[in-house]
């Protein structure tokens, strides 16, 4: 259970992110002091996924505070360098969620903040490791007693988080206890997580994998190559319709075309129960440059645009499992966060 | 019905090629006039395409009666050039076809073959606006009475086919009556004919496009962003299953999950009715750098592999319209290529 992954780590003055813009080909890390470089780094995506982002808003707070202090701001200024970060991006629940974490700390100091936030990237590993369990437990119970053929579709790994995973954090315990035998990673276009950053993160756990066209993923798994596919999520309706990276909805119809799972791999902060459904959550669009060039050739024609969603929504009768640290719910079998949330005490 | 796309010409003594190699970014032309440089050219990919291939292939016997000619070949040195010509891509089966149909002309010279090979050009155009004419009528009695949003997956244009196209007639068809309001065209990992090809030939016919992920094309459909999918297809077995474009098959997945109609346009000679079923159609894998290096450069770490199928097969439920130079067929209805052809006399 090693994981020598840290993507996100406060250094005492400031953040040190693991550069995801740059892997596989380099392992750099960028260190930001100050709001506007942090901002900068989450709009890049040198830090991304959902629970990453959880912890990188956490630490966003105290380091506007710091800044704050260094520079003389007042609490106004403050409070808008801090909603910078919360809005870097629009999607992903978790990013905000952090910084509100945050937040009744501020008025004790970032050291607090810091603290609180160091508290959260605790909690963040170790709910991915209860969801590995859970989830590996899940599957392997309504699988053929041999290694799977499991795939995954963009990055829901210790990149994504504050270390383990959540998709892959379920690969790693399915792996751990021998019951990986291939993982089909889908590149993940535009900006090819899966092909970068999940097939770094599998091949430094030693995890066989190939990678494969976004567009192979529903042909595989018609054809029999995958036992279940296991992706993470950026935000989840009371009703359990999922927002993940864009490609996953056609994963999930393969899925429920072939008769295989599809399991959802997140913490539970990922559902935002004041969201009925998935008509609720908003789809960032990124530039169309991401689309249109590559390494700075443009591969459209000039007057081409592009359509650039980052996420779709799977709908909820397509979730076969969600697992969180709580437990597993079987979504499409009726079993909603917002039934799981009234369950509780 | 204007169309400017010559993918390929021939010039009295020689043939005049498109080079689809380096489109977006240039339009050139490469002229051959000899054996060895047209075979270059069909491997290298300069021409492409199934029925783009078949054409290229009489006029390549013309090339070959030319270069014999001149060069003072005896009839054998002739045939082998011709042989030369027939295998240069041996999955071709258009290739060796085209090939085939000129060669009763060879011992008439030179102009004879050209002048079957233009007859075959001309057949696969004339072919091309029937499939068009067929598919739009088909599509917009079914439609509500305004411009239509289309998705396209890889490239069924006029670069495919000696001009118009098969998916992108129908396309060119329903834009010439004044009903494409946008074509959503999928670049189509890992070699870009949408991005590349799709985007530049619906870019010079004025007709507006957008291009997207692969992976976006299941969620687009799903959002109700598009009114109808239109793709071409490599070979169609008796029983309507379809190979085509790796990617197809989400679409397809995604066009039932709307109910939306799929539509494959394709030539009638598309359909292999050899094979009872998709299960007999075999899938070309190809090399992994394909999907692991870009420019050049490795985007997924060096000690990790590829799965690159080149196609996928779409199950003739999925199937709603294909489209030939001889009609509709309503495959998900229940009305097979294997019946139409018991049907004719």
């Amino acid at each position: 259970m090693t994981n020598d992954v840290r993507t996100v780590e406060w250094t005492g003055d400031g953040l040190r992110l693991l550069d995801q813009t740059v892997l596989p080909g380099r392992v750099e890390y960028v260190v930001v002091r100050d709001v506007g470089a942090l901002v900068d780094a989450i709009r890049r995506l040198v830090v991304r996924g959902a629970p990453a982002l959880g912890v990188t808003g956490a630490f966003g707070v105290a380091i506007a505070v710091r800044q704050a202090a260094r520079e003389g701001w007042d609490d106004a200024g403050r409070d808008a360098a801090i909603t910078r970060v919360r809005e870097a991006r629009p999607t992903a629940v978790n990013l905000a969620a952090g910084v509100d974490r945050a937040l009744p700390f501020v008025a004790k100091g970032a050291d607090a903040v810091a603290a609180e936030a160091q508290a959260l990237l605790d909690e963040d590993v170790r709910g991915n490791h209860a969801i590995g369990a859970f989830g590996a437990d899940w599957i392997l119970r309504r699988s053929a007693d041999r290694p799977l053929r499991v795939l995954t579709h963009c990055n829901a790994g210790a990149l994504a988080t504050a270390g383990w995973g959540t998709a892959l954090g379920v690969i790693r315990e399915m792996h751990d206890r021998g019951r990986v035998e291939i993982v089909y990673a889908d590149e993940t276009r535009p900006l090819l997580q899966g092909a970068r950053l999940t097939a770094w993160e599998l091949d430094q756990a030693g995890i066989p994998c190939l990678v494969q066209a976004d567009g192979a993923a529903p042909s595989t798994i018609l054809r029999g190559l995958a036992d279940v596919a296991v992706i993470g999520a950026d935000r989840i309706a009371a009703n359990g319709d999922t927002a993940n990276k864009i490609g996953s909805v056609g994963v999930a119809l393969a899925c429920h075309a072939a008769g295989i799972p599809l399991v959802v791999a997140a913490p539970w902060s990922t559902v935002d129960l004041a969201l009925a459904d998935g008509g609720g959550i908003p789809i960032e669009e990124r530039p169309a440059g991401e689309i249109t060039t590559w390494g700075g050739i443009r591969t459209v024609p000039d007057r081409v645009g592009a359509f650039n969603p980052a996420f779709d929504v799977t709908p909820a009768r397509l979730v076969t499992a969600l697992v969180t640290e709580t437990g597993v719910l079987e979504v499409s079998a009726g079993v909603t966060p917002r039934q799981r949330a009234a369950e509780k005490p």
